[in-house]
């Protein structure tokens, strides 16, 4: 029986008690926090942890007094519109703002329970606010840490005798990505224009682009980060890692294998990448670990740790076309996929002195599995659009204007979830 | 004859009235601004520009009404800790600071001239400030627009018959650089570490880099950003660049070989970029302005420019051993080696919709220019190590512990320079 709390948590819940994962929202203007002025500037965005269909209001319960413990006493960190100082602040922050959520908000604790006027200040109802990036994202870096992922892009476009090039299994290959036009889950996504690969003896295409993809992954967000030139032991990743969101790296593949020769994606990425708004906290994870893939050949000696572990997270993909009243489920994978783990990557990272800071955003890269059902990507799943799939009976191949796509991610414990909610996007058509 | 200052000017000064670059700074604890205080916390960073040898401190100027024009006065865009407000205003604003500063600066100005303790509260000797990044960067993009840099690569990888892809003449190649480990001029580069090519069947190399090198580049400031979806016309391109500065954009030559195929260039480059501290404006550059190169084949329409400029701007690396007193030139290039103008780069990086922010960086990728002499890093001049550079008797293939890299720009005009000072960096061993 999980723990109990006396806000009404649905069974099914991505959120109950035991997850308490953290975003940063704004009331929406019909809320009660709002103020009902016509001309009002919009009330400014502020931290929250989920809690069945309620959002708790941590600038509220931080007002209040009620953050009582030695390192979040009289703390600023839950009146900021971000989460980069609480981040920043590192685990023992983290652990004592679970201890301390946890217990206000159990069926058992008075304290919110029985204070009306407190508890509707501070607690909304999700449909009533306005989610937001949940952190100030200073660099965004984007993995490609699934074998099948890799194994299965390498053979499309390398042939299989050399789909997976040799460094792969020696370290966690990553590019930068674009911080810019990382957005929140529900903003729509302009289909991008670029070019093509020419035909024949032709200059290059240009247009909209005809091969729309997403990308299942999910992110991790940096805690606090280390100093130019002094790399995190592999031991210490943890650490340095608050938590995981849902992430899609939308790709635009003709641009892309157009432009990547010989510096990588660079405009086939850069268009938009949606992550999910809750952040679920390691803390949160931790009864869902499970062991890493053994690595062979053994990792270089700074990449191999202690605890290599994985979290067992199902994850889902579904595309509703305009037309549809539902969406057609066309994935189900696992992070458990990774390879290369999160504190892997940290470390490979940061083995060259590089910086990071709290907030920064690493991709896991897309999180297939080996059957063919469990693909990441439509590039997988139609094999470069060589075949089409049926979505309750259109075709797609690549994605179509109109279409909404939508992640979804849970843990499934034996008497609740541990969840992350959604991550969407509809497709709108290109710029004319 | 040019414009006179009553701020001594010497007649080969980078930064005569014509200039005016801007900067941050803050006034070392020693000098005037800074207060007497011994636990006083440091002066805050405030905008300047560089007038001979001397900073004038925009916050004192503006703090004293003297931003008296229809755009700055009352703003408070000179009283940030950054650039990153005043370059976001635009055009009009910048020729407005342009006219207000050349005015007050003259010699036949009194306000600031015959007021004595404004001026000693304004004037600051270089000697006596900290300079430190110009802006905060959002987002920082590297280019590969010299097309004998990228010949020469091209052949040392990849033959002669196959050096430069077929995509290079028609879009200007582009990777996503990392923010957080871009350093100013001075900061100590501390020797990254990190995985090399394996000989034969063994693992990897690691350990500190052994090809460690510079690359000669210049990178503009983004001024007024775009909306996410809505590209910058190649026409209004100019009006969303504020200036240049110089950039050494740090590179291990071995990571970066073992690592980036597929993704790119990662860890082989994120460990520093160092910027020279004074964004010389585009107004500035003007009178400089000259004809970009022919492209042949013709651009796609949306990189077809009506103004197809570059600037003639003279380029020269020097590196100071340890042991040596004065650095040996070891490179002569040229500003208008970009085959693709900045203005392209830009149209091209947004027309999939990509945003820009104010205070973004838009490296040029490395200035090669035609001649051996002329090659921007020593990937190039030493092709890759098969030949060594004598640095004043001593021979190098790549950098070594304890070389100083120093790159400085000039344009020269026929009474005065137009100049952006040095970008340097001196190179401290590897962590044990």
């Amino acid at each position: 029986m999980g723990l109990r709390s006396f806000v009404d948590v649905a069974p099914d819940s991505h959120f109950p008690l035991e997850n308490l994962p953290y975003g940063v929202f704004r009331p929406s203007s019909s809320s009660s926090a709002s103020g009902a002025g016509g001309d009002a500037s919009p009330p400014p965005p502020r931290p929250g942890v989920a809690i069945g269909d309620f959002v708790l209001d941590l600038s509220v319960i931080s007002g209040a007094g009620l953050f009582d413990g030695p390192i979040l006493k009289n703390s600023p960190c839950f009146l900021q519109t971000s989460l980069n100082m609480f981040v920043g602040m590192g685990r023992p922050a983290w652990k004592e703002a679970r201890l301390t959520l946890q217990r206000l908000l159990s069926a058992d604790e008075p304290t919110l329970r029985d204070n009306t006027s407190l508890r509707e200040k501070c607690l909304l109802k999700m449909t009533e606010v306005e989610m937001l990036l949940p952190t100030v994202v200073g660099d965004y870096t984007d993995f490609y840490c699934s074998v099948h992922h890799a194994k299965n892009c390498g053979t499309i476009f390398r042939g299989p005798e050399n789909a997976i090039p040799r460094n792969w299994f020696y370290l966690p290959v990553a590019y930068h990505g674009r911080a810019s036009s990382i957005v929140i889950s529900g903003t729509d996504i302009i289909r991008p224009r670029g070019q093509g690969y020419p035909m024949g003896n032709s200059p290059p295409y240009f247009g909209p682009t005809q091969k729309l993809d997403f990308e299942l992954e999910m992110a991790a967000i940096v805690g606090p980060g280390n100093e130019l030139g002094r790399p995190i032991n592999v031991n210490e990743a943890a650490d340095h890692i608050f938590g995981l969101v849902l992430m899609n790296d939308w790709s635009a593949r003709d641009i892309q294998a157009w432009e990547c020769v010989p510096l990588g994606p660079f405009l086939g990425k850069s268009f938009s990448t949606t992550i999910s708004p809750w952040v679920v906290t390691l803390d949160a994870l931790e009864p869902f670990a499970c062991d890493a893939p053994v690595q062979d050949p053994q990792p270089l000696a700074y990449l191999v740790e202690s605890k290599h572990i994985n979290y067992d997270i199902s994850l889902e993909v579904g595309i509703k076309p305009a037309e549809h009243e539902h969406p057609a489920i066309v994935t189900r994978s696992n992070f458990k996929n990774l390879y290369w783990t999160l504190t892997q990557q940290l470390a490979h990272h940061t083995v060259n002195g590089c910086n990071m800071r709290p907030g920064d955003l690493l991709g896991t890269g897309t999180l297939s599995g080996p059957e063919p059902e469990s693909f990441g990507c439509l590039l997988e799943l139609t094999w470069n659009g060589q075949k089409s799939l049926s979505l309750n009976g259109s075709d797609h191949k690549f994605l179509e204007d109109g279409d909404e796509v939508i992640f979804r991610a849970c843990c499934k414990g034996k008497d609740y979830n541990v969840g992350f909610g959604s991550c969407t996007g509809k497709v709108l058509p290109a710029l004319p």
